[in-house]
């Protein structure tokens, strides 16, 4: 088990990055506030995991409440109504504020978990136990919770620190390729946004890191989080160097909202969106031809998406980037790429040729 | 205009009371941190003040988006699905997060507000302008904000702090008289809680405040703000001393989750409250029955209820009174008085001393 810490003072947490951790009550024991435990899941990832999480923790000390909470699976039901659900839950077995809430699932859950949790009684205690590759390099770490809204992802949440993240790599094997993939989107945005070495393992080790090696995804799982970990010790309300993770983002939201949550997963939405800020700093001078190339690569290497869905027009794009958090009066503001492995917050003024880059990346029917 | 700061480190504010601030833009610009503002206010309040503020806004600065946003009036709209027309406005609108929500209107208004502002795009800036009095001594001050579910009041929310209270003492005088002793009552409770001599002071002025006396009613306001603020700055996310300030609240959250929000108001329902408050530490020998016929007298002289309404009875109180959010795994957590002016949090165990004192006052019919 490798272990980082994620130092916010006060607000400090560990990240447990290793084998069956879920399995290992000790673990999690000493981060319980109180004697009420809701364990928050979906239908996809309860069944393969919550009786053993659950028992785990009930065996190691009787007199804990554990109740469970089963949300329906998918971005398409990160919405207040579902939000809810847990609320109504945790009023109907009259949990205190002393209760503990811990997500059992992927980004969703996660995000859905820590704002029911950031405004439960006006706040307690949560725990992450992401289950996707994509949670596990990510949304479990940095606090920030949220749910969509129709007119723009994310757009209701909180920052809310957990107070303990498990990333247990073997819940990885029951995860289907298509999501391996999109985590693995986020493993390569660490590398491009700041860390060419990292890349450049990457670019290496893609292979084996596809077919799902749990060595080589524990690795990548570390190196992500302490990236990730960093950063947000750094700027955790993202007042700056934080809205760096945004790489991809801004175009991929517009992706998710358009087609509707849950038809792209967001870490495709996200790849896709990374080959569109590499073509656009491209088309600003600032990456290569071949430098685009090698970006394309490695996220074709992943077997992620590099071309917007064909449902999507330069005019959705433009509408949905436009409420884009990032944006400040009006102002667009893109993360893109200086260099590889070196990304830039950007207030971006140059429609055409933004317009261009969406323009050609909805038409390409081929590599560059 | 008095000026006093509430000192929560780099979420410090001031809280300015005084006549006429509402036309005082110059107050309010400063503390703006972009150039879109939504003013949140309620069909009572803004026939009332909403043009003035608004425009009073617009002429000092006129580049400035003031967009409004109108909520029913009343408790019983304090819930999420009002919550969500704020954000729904915010949304259309395209109000990023630079953008300052002001709240403008009662303790309702205030805590929707504050909550609204706490959760767009992961917090934003908020101003509260309380227009009862009862909102500028206690609600407007300290951060609580939140919403009601049907099966509690106040149950779901965040700690968020406005950048800026104002206490018009103009406003007050197209309060009804019945929002103006419910205000009195959380007056008197600082009293009760922390400062007999305060205390005697309300009691030698209570006719001219409940006539509306405009200096009287600045003083009692800066004073019971003072408390509020040396309370909070020690103990903002109530670990302890902040509790205190629930005196009289668990009785009272009772009454008005039973009652349906809003039949009782909510400085009514404490006045009961802390009326019980009083007779249940007389029961633990710790006030005496003139000390507590004190307390009932200068309630009665506010105009206040101190018998329970005839619709509750000791079961409806006590089913209510076990999800009060400061109990702890099921033990019961009241706010008592050790003697005038000396609050204190108890784990309370008597349970028969408890039905009696509630058994007792729905059946009397008569002072002590």
């Amino acid at each position: 088990m490798q272990s980082l810490n994620l130092d916010l003072g006060e607000r400090s947490y560990s990240i447990h990055i290793g084998s069956n951790l879920l399995s290992q009550p000790s673990l999690i024991l000493p981060l319980l506030t109180g004697k009420q435990v809701l364990i928050v899941s979906n239908t996809q990832v309860a069944p393969l995991y919550l009786e053993q999480l659950s028992s785990s923790l009930s065996q190691a000390k009787p007199d804990l409440n554990v109740q469970t909470c089963i949300l329906p699976d998918g971005e398409a039901y990160k919405t207040l109504a579902t939000l809810e659900k847990i609320w109504d839950k945790l009023l109907n077995e009259g949990f205190n504020r002393k209760a503990t809430l811990i997500a059992l699932g992927g980004g969703v859950v996660g995000d859905m978990t820590g704002f029911a949790a950031a405004c439960y009684q006006r706040g307690i205690n949560f725990i992450q136990i992401p289950t996707t590759l994509l949670s596990q390099v990510d949304s479990s770490v940095g606090g920030k919770t949220g749910v969509n809204h129709p007119l723009g992802k994310n757009m209701l949440g909180a920052f809310w620190q957990p107070s303990l993240v498990l990333a247990d790599t073997q819940v990885l094997k029951t995860l289907p390729s298509r999501e391996l993939a999109a985590g693995i989107a986020e493993i390569i945005k660490y590398g491009l946004l700041g860390d060419l070495v990292f890349l450049e393992w990457l670019e290496n080790n893609m292979a084996g890191l596809i077919k799902g090696d749990s060595q080589l995804l524990a690795e990548a799982i570390a190196r992500s989080c302490q990236s990730k970990a960093d950063i947000v010790a750094e700027d955790e309300r993202e007042g700056g160097k934080r809205a760096l993770l945004n790489l991809g983002h801004t175009f991929g939201h517009a992706i998710e909202t358009e087609m509707g949550y849950g038809q792209w997963l967001h870490g495709e939405a996200v790849a896709c969106g990374m080959w569109l800020a590499a073509d656009l700093s491209r088309r600003l001078g600032w990456l290569t031809l071949a430098e685009v190339e090698r970006v394309e690569k490695i996220l074709l290497a992943a077997n992620l998406p590099v071309k917007p869905p064909e449902e999507m027009t330069l005019a959705s794009f433009l509408k949905h980037m436009a409420v884009d958090k990032k944006n400040i009066d009006g102002q667009l503001r893109l993360i893109l790429l200086k260099q590889l492995g070196q990304a830039e917050l950007v207030e971006f003024n140059k429609l055409p040729l933004l317009e261009e880059c969406i323009t050609d990346a909805l038409t390409k029917t081929h590599s560059l």
